[in-house]
């Protein structure tokens, strides 16, 4: 048998997910030789300070401040240190230097991932990221690879574990907004600071990763239209509900029809949507995540699972690493950056589905009428109406009482609906537009 | 840019799928060339009868009773003619004139992987087979690549859809067996002989199959334990519907101890079991499919989709035709079988779970005190009992009344039980032994 010399792994990072790999490397370090072909020998972890580094439970001549020296004795670098800079820099010198790279950071790819695609390109490395979008669940090689044979038409993604967590605290418990992210804070979902789950941002960067790959299409983070769930309410949830829906915030990527020139192009969106309860989707509690594909001839697929999590994504790190190291034992690239369709982005005017829009309306003749001419007007075809009395109690000091009317569409362009939404806004009959939510996955 | 020659395919059965991946690679030629980096070029369809072919919407001159010559001239060999011979001989024939091959025959793969993957690592070649199970579902390449890094402790699946359309149907409508079985056959889902997909056949050899990859260890066909779902009456599903659970065929394949030397061995079996309503694999209706993977790190995944279908075998052939080809094109071997683990396969004696044992037994006194001593005398302990009326009509020639105990045991090994159900069989209080089922998932 042929011996070859070991693979030299440097360790990117030194929190909860790095100690994580470093441990499964050095605890199982036959099984990875004998699946690898070559024993990986983890040379070193760059930490920012060496103090923080001791606590843990692996060997303290691991740890070192000089990430650039460890890098340039590297086969391959795993990066798991997060944040755009200095990784950005360190994943450009380990690729400059011929190692391939490992990352779990979505925000990075999302932000630079072009330019880290095209330096891996021009010298041949490779850039493996399964762990950059919902942990440990295998979505990255399936739509890198079983699906590079079919035409993926349409992706929905529970990606975000946070909002998912507590958005489903809010369905099942009836918490408040508030309440449910304070738990969540307490149990260590959210962060002090939510914003980035909260508002989104996570999920968009995910979008932007799985829209591209699906559609062989740069989407850049900024063309990624991104809804938070901060304007979530419990009666929105309690609404939702009783009309058979869950709202579940959604990472939805999609070939469409450019209305405006008939052409085919892509939209990647991230927003809270109403989802029927007897969709896969719905029954996706707690932080977990789970993103639904449908391709042509595949049909609807599934990839359920924990979202995050340090053990998760060490999973998802070391499967890569797994790749990345047979491939240097053996030799031959694996897949390259897939852009090769490049198609138009589209704006979320181009989108077409389906509507709830909850109005808080002054309870007097014709309020119906004048209502469903809007909709009309702006060739938006109205499915159903129902009347409740959410919200009457919020405008109590009105002069006129108040009910509610909840308006399902049927599957209308997003620029007709905004544009009648605006023109309800200035209805004398109207109070106020309480939400327009988007039904996906009919 | 440098360009390539083409990749020659050589298609091997012109039946559903093999037609519908010989559409879409005509169809979507330029497609497939971007993503490759090379044209795929569709050099024939061996078929066992020219006139069977000419039905089909493809250029007639592409068929061809020659496979021999067909598969001397072509890079990539795609196998869906189904059968262990002519299929295996051909398949050898692509290997050793140093063709990777693309193959959705399970059948072929359980019965001579062995021997078809030492063939092919003798010459380097690749053999690709993620429609073998599952149909479109990845779950080869997540088992292959993804979890690499990861230890898999436990494989749970839906891996056949014909039983799960008649046992949803048996579950969701009250229908018999038979009824079922009937209502399949009518659409397709059940074959005029349904031996296969019934007595588990079929769901033995995506067991053999998955837990191959899933411990790196050889599992031969004949090592399977395979109960079939013939046994299960519309009674037992409505018992086990009012005590929470569902009846699935699960191909169930997993890391244990070996109760004799206390080493780690492996188990794949395929049985219906029952299965707590709030497990995911539950939710599986239809002939739909899923795979549920317990790993150490990764936690809990499921894979879920339809399971079978021509454009979705279709899809997975063609998923593995572009890794394939990108070999071809760029270089390097992909991943060979793996199996270095070579743990004990252990029988299903070994294994260690919960059961529902459903008795009749004659309705006096003392029963329960018997049949509780069995339990205990064997080290099986007892987690319920519940009488039920279940079966009385059935004996209603007996001399006593009988009436219908149900126990569900904690977690036993197999050979405890075995034992147990043997003694209660020859208690004079027992009148026949109705059903022994498995609870997995808990």
């Amino acid at each position: 048998m042929i011996e070859y010399r070991n693979v030299r792994v440097a360790l990117l990072g030194g929190g909860t997910v790095g100690a994580q790999v470093a441990r499964l490397l050095l605890e199982h370090k036959e099984e990875f030789a004998s699946r690898v072909g070559a024993s990986l020998e983890l040379t070193g972890i760059a930490v920012r300070n060496l103090d923080a580094a001791r606590s843990a439970d692996l060997p303290k001549e691991l740890f070192t401040t000089d990430a650039e020296s460890l890098i340039l004795g590297a086969d391959i670098v795993i990066e798991v240190m997060g944040g755009l800079e200095p990784a950005r820099s360190y994943i450009l010198q380990a690729i400059n230097s011929g190692a391939d790279v490992v990352t779990a950071n979505k925000a990075l790819l999302a932000t630079h991932g072009t330019e880290l695609f095209e330096a891996a390109e021009r010298v041949g490395a490779q850039l493996y990221f399964e762990a950059a979008v919902a942990g440990a669940i295998p979505i990255i090689r399936p739509l890198r690879e079983s699906l590079a044979g079919d035409r993926v038409k349409r992706i929905m993604g529970i990606v975000n574990g946070t909002t998912n967590y507590i958005l489903d605290k809010m369905d099942t418990e009836g918490a408040s907004f508030d309440d449910a992210l304070a738990v969540a804070t307490e149990l260590g979902y959210a962060e002090a600071d939510p914003t980035a789950d909260v508002d989104a941002f996570d999920a968009a960067q995910k979008a932007s990763i799985l829209a591209s790959l699906a559609f062989h299409t740069t989407i850049p983070l900024e063309s990624v239209h991104r809804e938070g769930i901060r304007a979530i309410s419990g009666k929105t949830v309690e609404l939702a509900k009783k009309a058979g829906y869950v709202v579940k915030l959604l990472a939805v990527c999609e070939r469409l029809t450019d209305p405006a020139t008939g052409e085919e192009g892509v939209s990647a969106r991230v927003y809270p949507a109403l989802i029927s309860r007897e969709h896969p989707l719905a029954a996706v509690h707690k932080a977990n995540n789970a993103v639904f594909v449908e391709a042509e001839a595949a049909g609807s697929l599934m990839f359920y699972g924990a979202g995050a999590g340090g053990p998760e994504t060490a999973s998802a790190v070391l499967g890569d690493l797994v790749s990345a190291a047979r491939r240097h034992v053996i030799g031959g690239p694996g897949l390259g950056a897939s852009t090769h369709a490049n198609l138009p982005v589209l704006p979320i005017s181009a989108i077409t589905t389906r509507y709830h829009v909850t109005l808080l309306v002054f309870d007097r003749p014709g309020v119906l009428a004048s209502v469903a001419e809007e909709f009309a007007k702006h060739g938006v075809s109205v499915e159903l109406v129902e009347q409740g009395t959410f919200g009457s109690e919020a405008v109590s000091g009105e002069a006129a009482p108040t009910a509610t009317l909840v308006i399902g569409t049927h599957a209308a362009l997003e620029s007709d609906l905004a544009a009648t939404v605006s023109a309800l806004a200035q209805l004398d009959a109207v109070s106020s537009v309480v939400s327009v939510l988007r039904v996906e996955g009919a």
